[in-house]
């Protein structure tokens, strides 16, 4: 389904994208770009380019954290405090459809490159930043990383146990959600430009995405001024709904309704657990989250995974096995999905949106090496727009 | 400057979406497109309509979970198995740009209404779903919830500390995740519409859009094939990058480099601990992370975290307070960006995609009481598309 094509190219195909990208945010965003046919020219500053090139885990001389967020990408090395290179810049500008840059607010400025410089050379431009905080607001040039806007934005707060420390989210999640919503404002502005003729400033801040997916703790902001406390694994206002250890690792149960939690009782040889008045309904089962968990517990723990996965998925209860990042990537599902993908010869995750009649291919265009389409670049664009 | 219009609406003005999602994934999605100027109308069940209208945390009577993720939509009750209210929801496909829904897999095609069925009646239209784990592969009917995909996909593997459990991320990543992609998949498939003229079925997974999250996770399985063991909050290979105790909280400092952990060093009165061979360059600190900790906490533990922010600060090293959802929220930067709006007189969360020249209301219209437009829908639609 996924390969049958409408057309030659993606969604994106024909759109031309200048990506000033660099690390991991702004670069995860053109990435997705570039998977939907969008050619990406990726401009690297002089001496070794982007830093991640020198990031491990490598394969071999490569760096995977370079080849995973910027494969189908053509790079050219341009310095641009320099005529020469600037004036290549503006020749790519004056054709682009996009910029995409996440500089901290005021670099491109202080490079003669601002929003309103840029759209004076091409009012179409669609000109996507995303930074730590966002152009304006007071923490504007605020020193933003991961780590700290993750710290900062709540969400740090809200994971982890009552009795354990804040815990930061396994994977850079403001940095992905920054580029993540970098795409997703390139390609409602694309539309709109459809519409309009007129390009845009899209200003994406990691802090703004990451309070966006806060959730629970944004509700009970609204509903009582206050945070929530950390819950560990388990669901605020359902139960049982929760990872919980077997004998030889954990699962994941989900029941809604009293209806499903009769069924996991009977499932787990404890049918006169339903009846329990500490457990007749959910709510009694939240307040008596602990005993109940105990007693889930001392019964799983009699037998491995598999056959609770095997026995309580039969009763029809909503449970999955808890897998690592290796167990997930190599999951038959994964593998249907087109999830594991090769470019250059390297396995990287794949994009999660797919669009029947567009392609999905399995094998995508490597990252370039630094500078590797610097010569073709500096032909094709050393003059401005071909006449129309 | 965001309220400087181009012209009356949103980015996605002019764009009709039917609306059968419910619960928090694809509504967060849809809610999108509604702060970006479509028009969303909900299609709800008879009876209580969407589930989480009975949800806490509630405002009165009001669900605050239903109202942060349906704002501005409308709403018609359509018991899409009756003739006569199909009849309505078909003459409303005729007319959308857009049909997003998150059933599970098959429950749209047993109600006549799979992609093919709908792209007979409008080869225009965009089919968006999103579901756990897909329309397509072996896990395509498995029962998600997103505690499960969370277990499944390996996030939850990998967050944590290493002498603790799996820790699920405090908030419904992989259903916000879902909404997100389901997002993005639209507004990539609306773009590619205007140059091909066809719709097409945009298909999202809550499994793939978390595995596109793994990050490291992912780039060690590809280069080693092994799963990474659990960190904390720390960095896999910059130190001192974490969460460090302070006498009464937490701050995260970040030390990309030996510069800026000299000048931490200095800034916390132990300017030798930049010449401890433990801690010469970034390999040894990693290395050593247990001791840097430390050392580093020892100091840090004597004032509170205000003092470090002002003074670490001053020093030039990165550093940012541990906020919780609540402070985060109200903070001036959140404000100045206005990530908290207001629908129906209740606070909540907004939207983080900001884009120059088209409008980010402080004020949105709020969620839609059950059925508030049903009867004007019901009279709109009554027929097929007006004649051109």
């Amino acid at each position: 389904m996924m390969s049958m094509k409408v057309r030659g190219g993606g969604a994106f195909s024909g759109v031309l994208v200048i990506d000033l990208t660099h690390v991991l945010n702004g670069p995860f965003g053109t990435a997705m770009l570039s998977d939907l046919g969008a050619r990406v020219i990726k401009i690297e500053p002089p001496g070794h380019g982007d830093d991640t090139r020198t990031y491990g885990p490598f394969a071999g001389q490569t760096s995977l954290y370079f080849a995973f967020v910027n494969r189908g990408k053509e790079s050219i090395v341009l310095n641009l405090k320099e005529d020469e290179d600037r004036k290549i810049f503006i020749n790519m500008i004056r054709r682009a459809d996009v910029l995409a840059e996440n500089f901290r607010p005021g670099v491109m400025a202080r490079l003669g490159f601002s929003y309103e410089d840029l759209a004076k050379v091409n009012p179409r431009l669609i000109y996507a930043s995303s930074s730590g905080f966002g152009h304006t607001g007071p923490l504007a040039d605020y020193p933003a990383y991961d780590t700290i806007v993750q710290a900062m934005s709540g969400i740090m707060d809200m994971t982890g146990f009552p009795d354990g420390p804040p815990t930061r989210v396994g994977t850079s999640l403001s940095d992905l959600l920054g580029g993540l919503y970098m795409f997703s404002g390139i390609a409602s502005a694309l539309y709109a430009r459809e519409k309009t003729g007129r390009g845009t400033h899209v200003d994406i801040a990691m802090f703004d995405a990451t309070l966006a997916f806060l959730e629970h703790g944004a509700m009970e902001f609204a509903a009582t001024g206050r945070a929530l406390d950390r819950i560990g694994n388990r669901h605020p206002f359902l139960a049982p709904f929760d990872l919980f250890e077997c004998a030889d690792g954990h699962v994941a149960i989900c029941c809604g309704n009293d209806h499903l939690f009769a069924k996991l009782c009977g499932a787990i040889g404890r049918a006169e657990l339903a009846n329990d008045p500490r457990f007749l309904d959910d709510v009694s089962r939240v307040q008596n989250v602990v005993a109940l968990r105990a007693a889930l517990e001392v019964e799983l723990k009699k037998a491995p995974a598999a056959y609770w996965l095997t026995n309580i998925h039969a009763a029809g209860v909503p449970i999955g096995p808890l897998l690592d990042a290796t167990q997930a990537l190599s999951h038959p599902q994964a593998q249907a999905r087109n999830m594991m993908i090769e470019a250059g010869g390297l396995k990287m995750t794949g994009i999660p949106i797919k669009m029947k009649g567009y392609p999905d291919e399995p094998i995508r265009a490597p990252a370039p090496d630094l500078d590797e389409h610097g010569a073709a670049l500096r032909e094709e664009f050393a003059n401005g727009p071909p006449p129309a």
